[in-house]
């Protein structure tokens, strides 16, 4: 015979359940602590729920995830210092988070929605390349970086994009792909090993990443 | 510069850190898994941590967590099938859930609400004490198991409550010590296996856990 724990708090436990990472027992051990938290959070939090989607939502220009209180854009595409006439395509919002820990892209994004994967169901017109080609029509843009995951759909993806955006003669580049920095090279996978070899570069030169 | 993500998504990530366990990254995760939850589920969870504390509450009897839409009663105390005059003593209504969890037991619980420690400023009267007298004064008990954490404070707890509950000749035990199920004794602590050579059962008789 199972404890029961009261109605409202198995309840707590199954929405905690279905966050990623939380089995049984973490449930409980959260719900347990957040029984013990006073009114005034417990209302917040509540509140916060309530109207998580009416407060946040996706950028109209990028799709990264946006306050609705502004004029619509990201504080990324509302930003004057950063560099418009440069973007990077992203499958999902949160990878910008990625790009920008690394301080090194200064400027704007656009988020794909995902990427071609026929057997998910997900083909070119699902994903949001209209409203990136419009981008291209309506301001200038010199570059085009193509940051999608470097597995087979990423890369599908990658093809696909820069065949059907040639007509805009911008330049379309991607990541460059080798070992991982601070890696050990003696567990590096054969594929990446592959690539770093091949896409050598030489030390009493600049360094151009340029290399395919 | 760091990723700046919607107000509303910083203070949901700023509700699940405070959860037990969870650091800034699992945060982050959390949060935008929920952020891709629908209307309804999320208006659901809302709506249960809003009413969280007007649902759930402590049983009148033994301090245990129960609905408060019955009789004021946890499942436990309400149940006709329990032996009613056995009452075990624990510090934190949680701990019942672990000791239901071995189906040994068949008794009430009496939840202390902690143990006595001077240094946090938690004495005999922070306690729920009277609320046990008065259950020995009202209903006929014969046992009661003071089944408090065995470590210093736990069992300066359980001597007070031993000392003060001996006017009401009701028998007194603890929970048996000694080497854990299923444990390999390699990695037993030192405390524990003088503990367990000391109350030592002999094998061809039949044992009996009231050794001390």
């Amino acid at each position: 015979m199972d404890f029961q724990f009261p109605a409202a708090l198995q309840e707590l436990m199954e929405h905690l359940k279905g966050l990623p990472g939380i089995g049984k027992r973490s449930a409980e051990r959260m719900a347990l602590a957040i029984f013990q938290w006073d009114e005034a959070r417990l209302a917040a939090w509540s509140e916060n729920l309530r109207t998580l989607h009416e407060k946040v939502g996706v950028c109209t220009q990028c799709g990264n995830l946006a306050d609705h209180t502004g004029n619509g854009l990201c504080y990324i595409c509302d930003s004057p210092v950063r560099d418009h006439s440069i973007l990077c395509v992203v499958e999902e919002a949160p990878q910008i988070r990625v790009i920008e820990s690394s301080g090194e892209f200064k400027g704007l994004y656009h988020v794909l929605g995902g990427r071609i994967a026929p057997l998910e169901g997900k083909f070119a017109e699902n994903l949001n390349i209209l409203s990136l080609e419009k981008r291209l029509q309506e301001t200038p843009v010199r570059e085009i970086i193509l940051a999608l995951s470097p597995d087979v759909e990423g890369q599908a993806t990658a093809v696909y994009l820069s065949n059907r955006l040639q007509p805009y003669q911008v330049r379309i580049t991607r990541p460059a792909r080798g070992l991982p920095a601070g890696s050990d090279l003696t567990y590096a996978d054969a594929a990446t090993i592959a690539i770093a070899m091949n896409a050598r570069v030489a030390m009493n030169e600049t360094g151009d990443s340029t290399n395919e």
